[in-house]
């Protein structure tokens, strides 16, 4: 993480330009602009995206070009196996500028058709509340005319992640040649087609065209807002690694009657062995573990100012009282875990036997953090292991490890999940984002300021390519339930998407307080 | 278990007996005696007696009634759902000597054709091992005439368990009708119909038959002798109950990235429970677990001298070291287990996901002792939870229990896997059974005294009935591979079983040193 590390301190060294503030956009001028795209939007959301068939990948970049050429852009498919990902760049790039790179991605969740309450995942949706809470459908022509209300919403697949953000950006650059407004940055943008699936190849795709993609920062719209819909900015994200700890015992499965009592229980062992890596409050206790984790008073205060309401969230978990890794959540994100996502050990319910389990398996997560990588800390969990007694084993023991000792594992890990990335929330492009957010949208609230958020986007595996500072900027609501059957998106947060970026891409990307 | 108790002093009251000893029953005459049995045995064994068909049940019943028929016993067939099962008795009973109730089964486990290497487990194969090890087919009727080697072994169903031993004691009445020899108990026979499938109306039936089957000792055929093939006594056996946790975390499963940190993850929870349980040594840790249970100097001393090759069943096992809940093998039997037999949550392998578990489970087992039955031990685990910070729920917690405590978990059990059942070695029946073998076969090697085996048998089903006083004495080798594709009877067995129930039914059953 240490190549993360040292392009902050690349971007301290972006010059001052000349102008310090955003243009402005009013609510009712970013509406007009937003509805004047909603045919488009809705146009595009009847195009399937699921990236396992290429053919409806190649749909979708098809329109898309199009889309960007229409607002001035050169473009560019950038293959990929058959399901190319889009660059799009605007030709008269002012060199006095910085530039940035905004991504999101065109392809989405697979769908079942048959969870979804429209007839069609694919053919999009135009809802509003009823009184009674019920979603009730209506005339989508409603869009297109007349006022909208900013609690409708437009329910299908993608139609917030991460369509909407493309579309938003679209109606921006209207905006922009409309007002005439100067920009403060170049805008270049890469829209990911296999997203869904892990972004598996936009490191690769992002590394072969590195120069076209050459930029001073990246924004990346993607996930939703904060719970509160007020506007957010992320900073980083945890990473994630897999990890597999198997107990051996005996040979075979014994009966428990003639064996209970003698031959070690593998079950017996593992829990013990997993008990002795976290306290009763959740706080691992493998050493080390937290060591390379340094919060200052500046981050705890930001952390605090975040507007989580705990109170709602452990009620919606349905939990009494969190884990005490951290004092608030924020902070508990900021931390690698060490969570057990699955174990086994013989057979539970109807086929339960009365066995000592020849074997047990905790399969583990490693939420890491650039501090502390997946195989930091799988390194550290490998040496509790054998700080235990255990003899750690490749595969199944063979008979003269039987017979030579007593405490039998085997651990294994991949570490491919996906780094942790982090921009530190002082760097020029953080305060370029937040100033443009404070000028859109005022300060009060302020913009909430996610300092690491826990799971795992593949942040890093875009932003390492090319070795420059991001910012996560979300643009849709929080509650737009994405990857599911009723994922939708508030038109309130569209025609807020479009001040959002508006007021990005008019405000100058520079060192320096802003 | 008090009433178990109680028994052993009615036992101590039994009046002392004219004769002391066992008539002789020479090794070649004994050999005579059952090798005059084989062609009945084999027809025995040709017939199916699994208990799932009641027509096959009645057909062994039938078979076995005119065999004890015609060495003068009185039979009844005691009714039981169509599966019957069979009782014989000496009509001519000396009312001066005590009466001893034999117990063995008829029925057999159920068969798999295909797996087993002969032609059908109904049709029994004679065989012997050749000098590589094989087991070859021979001539079954070798063992009609001519001399019949003790290491030859006869394959099929029920060959050894429970068969041979209801054939030895058929032989057994041929011998001392032949010899004259006096007995020394009158006998009474009772043969299960149901043990295979862990005789659920035993009990019923022999407690509609109390005055029927009344004597003062009951004697249990079933069973592997020791691995040494030494002469046996086994004087009880631990009970079996089951129980299970359940740790209940968030309401549903959880993005381990977003609430990895947060959430308390149940599965890290039950492992921490179950730590809490047991040391590293394996010895439970649950206060009170093991109290009850008091072994003095003579229970060491006759533990100590049962001749287990330790070090070959660790290598068999494939385990290093076992649990240090006992000195050896057998003392760790004395004691109740507390045994994880299964455990999951969430998924392992293919299946896994990177969530935060809503539940985790463990399936526990508690093999019991006479003094430390389900119910005594199932509370002190339930309370230890309780103590470990739990609020024990009955199934899934309601959203007030969720708000209301921080560990959630449900522990239920139940008793009905069967009792514990034990006899102390030094009673009359255990002096009785020990000395009729040490008149038999010798004190050097001692017969092997097991004090309680691990396994539950339904010992306290057959005994509690008529509160007697019992003796496990099993008959058959210890690799007769019982309830497998390749169960088969050492005639060399069937020989020494002769002579130990000539041995036994000669020796008068009398208080007293014997």
């Amino acid at each position: 993480m240490n190549t993360l590390r040292a392009f902050f301190f690349a971007g301290a060294a972006l010059v001052a330009c000349s102008s310090a503030s955003a243009a402005e956009l009013s609510v009712a001028a970013a509406g007009q602009y937003a509805q004047d795209t909603y045919a488009e939007y809705l146009d595009l959301l009847s195009l399937p995206n699921d990236a396992i068939v290429p053919a409806d990948i190649r749909k979708n970049v098809e329109f898309l070009e199009a889309a960007f050429r229409k607002r001035g852009f050169v473009t560019r498919q950038l293959e990929n196996d058959g399901k190319p990902m889009l660059f799009a760049e605007q030709p008269d790039a002012d060199p006095e500028l910085r530039t940035v790179l905004f991504y999101m991605h065109l392809d989405g969740q697979p769908v079942v058709p048959e969870q979804w309450s429209q007839k069609d995942p694919w053919t999009p949706v135009l809802k509003r509340r009823t009184d009674a809470g019920e979603w009730e459908e209506m005339d989508s022509a409603k869009l297109f005319s007349g006022s909208v209300d900013p609690e409708w919403r437009v329910f299908g697949r993608s139609s917030a992640d991460d369509k909407a953000p493309i579309m938003m950006l679209l109606a921006t650059m209207d905006a922009l040649k409309a007002s005439g407004a100067a920009q403060g940055v170049n805008v270049k943008v890469i829209l990911d087609s296999e997203e869904e699936k892990g972004s598996p190849s936009i490191r690769k795709v992002m590394s072969a065209h590195r120069d076209l993609l050459r930029s001073d920062a990246i924004v990346i719209n993607d996930g939703p807002m904060h719970a509160t819909n007020q506007p957010t900015l992320i900073f980083g994200n945890r990473g994630a690694a897999q990890a597999r700890i198997t107990v051996y015992g005996a040979r075979e499965a014994l009966h428990s009657g003639h064996y209970g009592n003698y031959s070690p229980n593998p079950a017996q062992r593992l829990a013990t062995l997993l008990a002795s890596m976290k306290g009763d409050d959740g706080r691992v206790t493998v050493p080390g573990y937290y060591d390379r984790v340094q919060l200052d008073a500046d981050d705890r205060r930001i952390m605090a100012a975040v507007p989580d309401d705990e109170d709602a969230m452990l009620k919606r978990l349905g939990i009494a009282k969190p884990d005490r890794v951290g004092a608030n959540y924020q902070e508990a994100m900021q931390y690698p875990s060490l969570n057990v996502r699955g174990m086994a050990s013989a057979e539970v319910g109807d086929k339960v036997a009365t066995v000592v389990p020849e074997k047990a398996v905790a399969e583990l997560d490693l939420r890491t953090t650039p501090e502390s990588d997946a195989r930091y800390l799988a390194k550290l969990v490998e040496d509790h292991i054998q700080q235990q007694g255990y003899h750690l084993v490749t595969g199944t023991p063979t008979d003269e490890e039987r017979a030579r000792f007593d405490k039998l594992a085997s651990f294994t890990y991949q570490t491919e999940g996906g780094n942790a990335a982090a921009t530190p929330i002082d760097a020029p492009v953080g305060r370029w984002a937040f100033q443009s957010m404070v000028e859109a949208f005022g300060e009060n609230p302020a913009p909430v300021r996610i300092r690491m958020m826990g799971g795992t986007v593949p942040t890093a595996e875009i932003v390492e390519a090319l070795q420059v500072p991001f910012v996560i900027v979300p643009l849709v609501n929080a509650d737009n339930n994405q990857h599911a059957s009723d994922e939708n998106m508030r038109m309130g947060n569209y025609v807020n998407g479009v001040r959002t970026l508006y007021s990005l891409i008019t405000r100058p990307l520079q060192e320096g307080a802003q």
